[in-house]
């Protein structure tokens, strides 16, 4: 595809409402820009709602635990319930629950904050690191010594899992190398053992982050020192990678050709969308803008300001008319 | 070259003291291993010497500054003076100051230690972040508020110098970032002016670092997450870099057809030999094995178990003799 509908009359939004049952949403760039909501967003998931649509959120952001999100939700009016959630924290430990069946006497090294450790801690998988106060400290100068100390490396974690760290430092990152570089590290996890294996999990890979209608460097930059000095690749679980469409997938029982996802980035979100084969909707109040589709030669299903627009669907002449709408225009490859 | 010469006899040792007036050493893996000189190194260095052969100490260590590293020589049995040893942090503030004319008013923030200070300090370029304990402290959970305050983010800063930095924290990295994103950051650096360009120098890219005889992340790790962020590529200053051989030219007037780079390292010591046309010497003591030659493609003029074996060279039937030596035998590419 090398061209997206750009939605403009009441009757575009009507044949999309009729189109789909369940609406998928980014939230940064979508529903809320920082710690404030775009304008007319809440109006907008309300009306969804309202029409009957099941609503999910798919966010990689892994700082925050769903418990923590969902506050964020409700704070900015959006009354979300903690199983419209979907983070990539949580898939992260769905992933190694479900999929990699972690060991209930393995341990999981945090590389990160009360995100991964509230959503490790739901799945009753055990953890090191993360906000430890022991492993949020900075070591004295040119001295490696008390990472050689008996007790600091624990040989029954089992795995890493690296996502967003505001108190990221040299100490956790040198016990995370140890964990993914010793001996037999990148073989099976195996129960009632130590040592061994090591699995490395990256909950997302976004290289930067929006905050304070600013960027900053995000997870995925903040894994390359571990992913550069253990020559390792991490698996992925965050958007657009395949763990998070599962997560989705098996939480939610929905037919994908009625879904549709709607997302600011192009590389996240509307590569996911394309990837889960479901219909995506660009909105612009995010990172991406309108000719940026051709520049990166991705291109969604459709494409419209912002969702605070959904709702003019109700003025539609016609819902029954909705599949033969005058006015809708496209954006092509040669914009 | 598909292979490298082995020294085994007093004759092959006579042959390369006659061969070579200045001798240039890695130190890490060559003299020293951590904390703990080799075995007979010192008296290797103390043979040269006698042999009046010129000595040079180039290593990519930016954590120390010359002088820092000059009581470690002491007191590890090297005698050396400061003006032997070129450091990556040394030719960092060099490069800074002899290629790129940094403007006197314009400032340096450091991501890194003592080192990258004190060689700053040394040519009079002012410094921002670095050790300063503003810039070493965890910043709160998702909040960046510090970040934007004002005086945070220093607009004289011209340049980010990052090295080696066991405090390597998230609010350093931030304010990196946003030097080097800055609207025509990638312009000129103009003395008088503030904003605008802001070169990115890298005091060296190992991977990892050997410290009490294991391997750690190493500065080009460290340095992964501002060039993933930024989308920046460094200017890399140490070895097998060219502005490290650029410093050791402008230095020293040798003739390098006559000098020979000793090191353990093949992607950083042998092959800074090569791109400089000096003839190379690998020692087995530190990270390289002979068999990592042919792994790795990468050959050097000759190879030797360790430098403690060079005063063998004093045992030579004849010093006369040293072209047409018996018993040298090669390292083929066939290993």
């Amino acid at each position: 595809m090398t061209s997206s509908r750009k939605l403009c009359t009441p009757n575009d939004y009507a044949e999309i409402l009729s189109r789909y049952d369940t609406w998928l949403f980014d939230c940064d760039g979508v529903i809320w820009s920082g710690d404030d909501a775009i304008e007319g967003a809440s109006q907008a998931i309300e009306f969804l709602r309202k029409n009957e649509k099941k609503i999910i959120f798919v966010t990689n952001n892994a700082a925050r635990s769903r418990k923590m999100l969902k506050k964020k939700f409700d704070r900015l009016g959006f009354a979300a319930s903690e199983d419209e959630i979907v983070s990539s924290a949580f898939a992260a430990a769905a992933y190694l629950k479900e999929v990699l069946k972690f060991p209930a006497d393995r341990k999981v090294f945090v590389m990160g904050m009360e995100g991964i450790e509230a959503e490790l801690d739901a799945v009753n998988i055990k953890r090191r690191g993360g906000t430890d106060p022991e492993d949020n400290k900075f070591l004295p100068a040119n001295d490696y010594s008390s990472l050689v100390q008996e007790n600091s490396i624990d040989p029954s974690v089992g795995a890493v899992v690296c996502g967003f760290d505001m108190n990221m430092n040299y100490g956790k990152l040198c016990k995370a190398f140890k964990y993914l570089t010793r001996d037999g590290a990148q073989g099976p996890v195996l129960a009632g053992e130590t040592g061994g294996g090591c699995h490395f999990i990256l909950t997302n890979d976004d290289q930067v982050v929006p905050a304070l209608g600013e960027l900053w460097p995000g997870s995925g930059s903040l894994a390359t020192p571990l992913i550069a000095s253990t020559k390792r690749d991490p698996i992925i679980v965050g958007k657009p990678h395949a763990p998070m469409l599962d997560t989705v997938k098996s939480l939610y029982n929905i037919d994908l050709s009625r879904s549709i996802f709607v997302g600011d980035n192009l590389h996240t979100d509307i590569q996911f969308a394309k990837d889960g084969n479901m219909d995506s909707l660009l909105v612009l109040t995010g990172v991406t803008k309108e000719e940026d589709c051709r520049t990166e030669g991705i291109w969604p299903s459709f494409i419209i300001q912002g969702i605070s627009n959904i709702p003019m669907a109700e003025k539609a002449q016609s819902r029954t008319t909705a599949m033969s709408v005058q006015g809708t225009s496209a954006v092509h490859a040669s914009l």
